[in-house]
């Protein structure tokens, strides 16, 4: 009884939370030979296989470095199966998987490696494949990933957008003058990470953000100029958060951007909205205008949430248990309570999360009140918790394959 | 026996424990009234004066809370005196220092902020004014400032650099593909903050910095695009520095260049090199290409060497202190030995430091080789040690000013 572990898709701080997971439940349920396939599925085609060393994993705390260890660590790819399942890529993987007895193939990634569990599945059906069962474990900072409450890896980049955001606005208050930040967060097409900059405003004695911009809003330019105005009559250095997924009724903001395409799956390569929407207020404003981008830093950040943590470490363990017995099948969070913060782990369709994405519901985008009422109610619990990094030298050190690969 | 402090310029991380230092110093020495002006200069012409209120100071921990508080609590300016001594705001400064009895005015800043103290002692010198001294505290992430080994806020940016490079360093090497990803650093013309960056290095198995640039380089566009080459030829996901001061020699790479335009809206680009290098790599190799600016999140991080902070707060004390016998010096920090780490401290004219600015050494970029050895020799001391933070609701909470003031 062997199983294989791929990552693939954007990578996130707990991701290797969900791999330790899979690692830790293979060992307990008595898996011979745990593999990783390196840069997803393109490590079985090409051959980049490497096999876990169950003894130093157990004895030198991988586990516990590996929840403390952001980015893909058996690499990413974003490559996209043929719908025709007949092609010959998809017997080069079986041919693999029957070749080193692999009953469990475990994928974790978002919406589009959803589409290779289910798109292997379908193989399996058309060609009556019974012996290894395929199945997925969710993660995407995004968190537009449906049929669950929530997304691993989500949390632990709103935790380091808040904290992030409180020293940006330590950073922008410092002069007297008239100033708008524009601070353009990721989450693609939805807004959730970028409403997660409200979580900055619990317990804060003064405003954290003016104005949030979220892909799911309808504004022209010229309503955004005249809140703008607005907001600089009330106060001096303005805090505008925009998701990188935002775009005004008339595109003005769109920077040819959406001719650029990622290879594997044809999306639109989406940021620039908040260096745009900062040259408009220059513009139009004459006052200081400045436009950081949170870029990739907030997906890989160090900085990481326990329960973010706890919760990938779970799925993962939970998507091997589930692949002794189902296939096509994902592992999710469904929430009970809020406060008291409760979860019970229920199994999805696959089929019900590729290619499909959760935006926030039109009900929370009614004011910018109920939005921040809203998204505290539901991301606040979490956030909470941190993991305490492994300093040496004076900066953090990260586990690298190598440590614990025969 | 009263005394005024003041922070001008640009924020640092640890910019506050030289603030508490000052505090702390001016409690120990039995000063009456401890004024803080806010927003430099602007507060005493404008009358924006707070006053600490020692017990509180004392009795709240709120020493340990200013030094893990990132940015001028105080709030900054960029506010030049006049040459002319004569004009009418010195005669305000003064007539408020003698209102209120103000006997020593301690201003931390950086290289402009040091021309203000200069400014202030030689109107007190036409003026025969010996009842109040003016002191600087040195401060500045770019490490700049003359007659000093090193300038407090400097290791931490450091710090935070070297940590987040190796969280980029996890993040672009999971896709196996040909990439180039450029990383803009702060430092203005000086590359110290950038060339720290190659303390990422200290005990990684793999490379994490492949290129670097700083603005005391001379380099073609051409003679750039061939290293960027070559190095493609060695690794895929090439990760390249660029200080924020940098330019080639023909000036392509400045924002000003009419060649180089946004794609949307025809402006000529006006962000950093570091975009204007990734367009330019990006146009001749047509690989992946991604910008990074670090931003202002370099110099206001939470992530604090305790090393810097205690150094700062000692530098802050030690003005407090001079201002009692002396004016128009700045306490410094003076290296004795690098391994192990031994300083001592002394006192600077402020003349020597205003207007001034120290570059990399001419022998230190011999090669990549001897600038990595030099580096790591000269901050790898100053990272050490962490402050650790306050968490409270999942993030990083700080002290703000209206918990300590009258």
């Amino acid at each position: 009884m062997n199983c294989i572990i791929g990552q693939s898709g954007g990578p996130t701080s707990v991701i290797n939370s969900s791999f330790a997971g899979c690692v830790r439940a293979a060992i307990d349920r008595g898996f011979s030979r745990i593999y990783g396939s390196l840069n997803g599925i393109e490590g079985i085609i090409d051959g980049n296989i490497v096999e876990i060393d169950k003894e130093i994993f157990l004895s030198k705390g991988i586990e516990d470095k590996l929840k403390k260890r952001p980015s893909s660590i058996l690499g990413s790819c974003r490559y996209k199966l043929d719908e025709d399942c007949e092609s010959a890529i998809y017997k080069k993987l079986f041919d693999f998987f029957a070749a080193n007895e692999i009953n469990s193939f475990i994928y974790i990634g978002g919406n589009d490696s959803m589409d290779t569990v289910v798109k292997l599945n379908k193989y399996m059906q058309l060609n009556q494949i019974d012996w290894i069962n395929v199945v997925g474990v969710p993660k995407t900072i995004d968190n537009d990933l449906c049929e669950m409450d929530h997304s691993p890896g989500y949390a632990s980049a709103a935790k380091y957008i808040a904290t992030t955001l409180r020293t940006i606005r330590s950073d922008i208050d410092i002069y007297d003058i008239k100033s708008a930040t524009i601070v353009e967060i990721m989450g693609r097409n939805a807004g959730w990470l970028a409403a997660s900059s409200l979580l900055s405003e619990i317990g804060s004695s003064k405003n954290i953000v003016d104005l949030i911009y979220l892909g799911e809003m309808n504004y022209s330019k010229e309503e955004i100029l005249q809140e703008v105005k607005d907001a600089l009559e009330k106060s001096n250095n303005l805090l505008i958060v925009v998701s990188e997924g935002f775009m005004d009724r008339d595109k003005y903001f769109d920077g040819n951007n959406a001719q650029i395409h990622d290879k594997g799956f044809n999306h639109p390569i989406i940021s620039g909205v908040g260096q745009r929407l900062k040259d408009y207020i220059h513009d139009n404003l004459s006052i200081k205008t400045r436009a950081i981008e949170m870029n990739i830093v907030q997906r890989t950040n160090q900085l990481i949430s326990k329960t973010d943590s706890d919760e990938a470490f779970e799925l993962g363990y939970k998507a091997l248990e589930l692949s002794m017995e189902m296939t096509n099948v994902v592992p999710v969070i469904r929430r009970l309570s809020s406060n008291p913060y409760k979860v019970e782990y229920a199994s999805a369709s696959a089929g019900e999360i590729a290619n499909k994405e959760k935006l926030i519901p039109k009900a929370w985008l009614e004011s910018r009140k109920v939005l921040e009422e809203k998204i505290v109610e539901y991301a606040s619990p979490l956030i909470l918790g941190e993991l305490e990094q492994d300093f040496s030298n004076g900066f953090v050190q990260f586990v690298e394959l190598e440590d614990f690969i025969k």
